[in-house]
């Protein structure tokens, strides 16, 4: 199978569904091991972290994150919500800017998708 | 005029009349012949196509394919959907796994754009 | 700090504030004078500058203009709208066909982001 490398990029709370879905489409028909897929997302989107929004999808963050795919949080966003990142899964990253990582990424060959 | 290469990416119903009108426009400022455009629907996107949501688009799609614009539909949608290959317009393609489909245009050199 | 290349895309009226926000927090993170940061604004989005709409950004507009940030409509838009280039800030560039500034911008090696 191929390998892709690729930006997942979520703003609203409501579309984490739809980009899951997205992602776990895309797992079964790429070589994941040799693949760099990240999800990268700021503004509402991070406030599935705040520890009292549902449904936060920590599954389903745990399980595409065991199939080699990085999540990646926006700390200014993080900041503006007031969610501490104690408060975050193991799993996910965060970055300090993160539209400027969604420029890095595309600069560095990834394409973009905004589900 | 110039050639462009391009995808647009539909996957919300509403947005198909916007996502018409940008082609509209585009079509007339290119050389459609020697120019790449795609319209990759995927998701909720592909409902038009069920037979029973209305509008259809059924004529600016039929419009826009015959100015060189191809049109693909996923296929993982159309199943979680239950829509049959055989209502399909005979001018849409099918694609497999359409985030790979967008994945796959842009490292081919097709800019993006999500309406 | 470092220099990127990006076009930020807007065609609905009520992403004006996360847009800005977005660009706001890139200006801080980057070298501005050696950026080039682009919104391309198209459909509803321009309807900001009918003179009527309300919040029309037009202080926003203006501090992230004096930062290097250009912000451009689409002429197709504005026309759809009915609104006269002579009721634009200053600031404003008018780009004739708003879907292929952005095909254009992406080819010169631009990332894409839509807030």
């Amino acid at each position: 199978m191929q390998s892709v490398k690729v930006v997942f990029h979520i703003d609203e709370t409501d579309k984490w569904p739809l980009l899951l879905a997205n992602i776990r489409n895309l797992i079964k028909a790429v070589d994941i091991h040799s693949s760099e897929i990240v999800v990268l997302a700021n503004s509402k989107a991070v406030s599935i972290f705040d520890g009292q929004t549902e449904p936060n999808h920590s599954e389903a963050i745990a399980a595409i994150s065991s199939s080699n795919v990085k999540v990646q949080v926006c700390e200014n966003s993080l900041n503006g919500l007031n969610i501490e990142k104690s408060k975050l899964p193991s799993v996910v990253e965060v970055v300090p800017v993160g539209v400027l990582a969604l420029i890095e990424k595309q600069t560095a060959g990834f394409a973009y998708i905004k589900p």
